[in-house]
């Protein structure tokens, strides 16, 4: 898997950051996700313990941090930069949710550089930075509250970048348990059916559609070997009573 | 659009959270996304002024929050609880990425409440806390550091669910069976634990991982009511020659 070289070509760059807290958490966020670039533009204040603290196992990323005085500086060598924001603007970009957005940067990676700029808590970023930008990311918030906080909204970046990264849809590989013959599954559902006969659960005069409702089930569930054995030992148990 | 509605449905459950800061940044994870219904499981610590700090303007989620003493008031009346599990288990149940989880979900949520279950900052969930779940969700993170803030991980599920009902991902068309209740579905597995143990194939003094298998079994069926109650019924047809 090449993720690891995609994402190697995204900077993540705060600008004028108030709390190091913050930042702390942007640098957890984007290790969880594989991210290890941080520019951080002006920091209010950083280094700073309470960014140490909040970024837990991610101190790494912060000792590697870039610090700029400008955003120039921050964007320096990139092929795109992306402005994340929650507002659309007067004078905008090309606004594109946070999902197509990260596909197109890693689209971009394979050429250069690229960034993705977040601004202050309070009030974003102004003008002047957008205007430094390509284009413009929105995570599509509930229009009554859609105040992220900032560690959260590089997480929702960072995930969607990752997850671009990851291709399609990584699926977890399931556990190799022995999936249950035909063979076995038919020989329970004949245990179960001269079970339930002998209890007097199904009348095998009128027996409706019993069986087929307890074959539906267990077809769903696509039963191991060993859960057909679990299953028959329960009716074996419940065997010996009845015929006594 | 209906999106409301839908997340209306979503019950956060966070169990036994140690730190307040994270319940409120779970509580503002969840409003940004358009959820509300945030459920404590023993929380170490809440109300606390900490928490409320951390909400900012989701303390309305806060204070409108279910307090409970144990897992099953928290899931009592959902027709799908999923786990939010960072590792694969032994004996695990399905396992989804999240945003497959967050699809299955809503898909369901179309017959009930569903339950989404986080579990603390250290340790997150127990076995027995996930055997009380049908499914895991994921999230797939860097495997060499996984460990997302809880407030992050509530995030990220919480989007999952907001794109999801937006139609971001296609719901599929729920299917026209009712579901079996948690209520319904713990009942049956008792019922059948006490028959087991009265035909002698499960030991109560060395039980194993017997039940722990049964349940996984079933809940990869994910059972609807009436065939709760079929299984039931067989159940009770044995048990009346066991008690001769």
């Amino acid at each position: 898997m090449k993720e690891q070289n995609v994402l190697n070509k995204i900077r993540i760059v705060l600008s004028h950051t108030s709390h190091p807290g913050n930042i702390g958490a942007a640098a957890r966020a984007m290790k969880t996700m594989g991210l290890e670039r941080l520019y951080l533009v002006n920091p209010k204040s950083f280094p700073d313990p309470t960014a140490d603290a909040r970024a837990a196992g991610a101190v790494d990323v912060l000792q590697n941090a870039q610090i700029c005085t400008t955003l120039d500086e921050a964007l320096a060598g990139t092929v795109l930069a992306v402005a994340v924001t929650a507002r659309r603007r007067d004078l905008s970009h090309e606004l594109l949710p946070a999902r197509q957005a990260a596909s197109r940067m890693l689209e971009l990676s394979t050429q250069g550089e690229v960034a993705l700029l977040f601004g202050t808590e309070m009030s974003g970023l102004c003008n002047a930075e957008l205007d430094r930008c390509q284009l413009l990311a929105t995570i599509p918030a509930n229009p009554e509250f859609s105040s992220l906080n900032l560690g959260s909204a590089v997480q929702l970046l960072a995930y969607e970048l990752r997850m671009a990264s990851l291709g399609e849809i990584e699926v977890p590989v399931a556990k190799t348990f022995e999936v249950a013959s035909f063979e076995d599954v038919e020989r329970f559902y004949q245990h179960l059916e001269q079970t339930i006969v002998a209890t007097d659960f199904l009348d095998p005069a009128n027996p409706g559609r019993l069986m087929q409702r307890v074959r539906r089930l267990f077809a769903r569930a696509r039963m191991e070997k060993e859960e057909v054995s679990i299953l028959r030992g329960i009716l074996t148990s419940v065997d010996k009573f009845i015929k006594k």
